[in-house]
């Protein structure tokens, strides 16, 4: 969103640094609100059944026609868990229940942290979203590594297949570069 | 923030569905732009020193003259950890060392997500920052539990002493109500 004018007021905007403040922000020239701008949480699951995880290739862009697991902008007055099942309901029409928070990723030039639950399909039942073009469960050999949509995603996975491989699930803090490709 | 404007083009904004959504947004009547409010990331610690740990009484509203554990907004570009440490020396002008993510909780009502990390002082050096009255380090019996700042710092010192009495750290996901006071 380009930042040119004052929500409040609908005076203009000027880029300076707040009184008690050390960064750059826009500030109202006329009402003196300062408009911050803030990362973004986005929350979703890697949705387990059996030996299989689900993945969604992308009806949208960016990076449509490229797999990724269920996740979103989490919502104003939605608990973290409850956003991450709710975008497995939108995304995959996909019932599941959180076992475990299981990666904290941040990409910090984006201003985004990625909260990934653990979570199992009540059935395996699912079809596409609205954002999703083909919604289907892959074995750990089936995932199409050259085609998944985020770097978020693909370390999530990778993550989630040590774990499993080595017998034991932990919680997986990084920081991530953006990709290149979005 | 009252949202009365278009940051874009300072036309008024309408609230509405926006095409393809299901929920209520603030969308330009005149560009269309949609103006998303999204949770926001406070990031902090709780600094360790031997058995003791760093308080701060806040300087500033909302309850100014309580206590609570450095924790703050996350700016945009930084990593959820640097932003940790960098209130840390902030609000308690303390060098300290992140050893583990230790609680993540989510108070939707208000649209916040707290990311705390469990840190080790490099020294016992500190000094109150500009939006700090007082820092000092507290014994568990020492705790001013009745003077408290905030919910998710009460939930994360309990957790904290919790643990550290059984002796094994684990990773404490809730999700909180919004405290009487703020």
């Amino acid at each position: 969103m380009e930042m040119n004018f004052c929500n409040r007021c609908a005076s203009k905007l000027e880029l300076r640094v707040p009184e008690g403040d050390n960064r750059l922000r826009h500030v109202c020239a006329s009402c003196g609100a300062v408009h911050y701008e803030n990362p973004v949480v986005i929350v979703g699951t890697i949705p387990i059944w059996q030996d299989q995880v689900l993945l969604c290739k992308r009806a949208i862009e960016p990076r449509r026609g490229f797999w990724t697991l269920p996740a979103g902008f989490q919502e104003i007055g939605e608990p973290i868990d409850e956003g991450a099942l709710r975008e497995t309901q939108e995304e995959a029409h996909a019932h599941a229940e959180i076992e475990r928070l299981f990666a904290v990723l941040s990409v910090p030039e984006i201003g985004q942290v990625h909260l990934m639950f653990l979570a199992h399909l009540i059935k395996p039942e699912f079809s596409p979203g609205a954002e999703s073009l083909q919604v289907r469960l892959f074995r750990e050999q089936e995932i199409p590594w050259g085609h998944i949509a985020f770097r978020t995603i693909s370390r999530t996975l990778r993550c989630y297949f040590f774990d499993r491989n080595r017998g034991e699930f932990g919680l997986h803090v990084s920081t991530l570069q953006r990709s290149p490709d979005g």
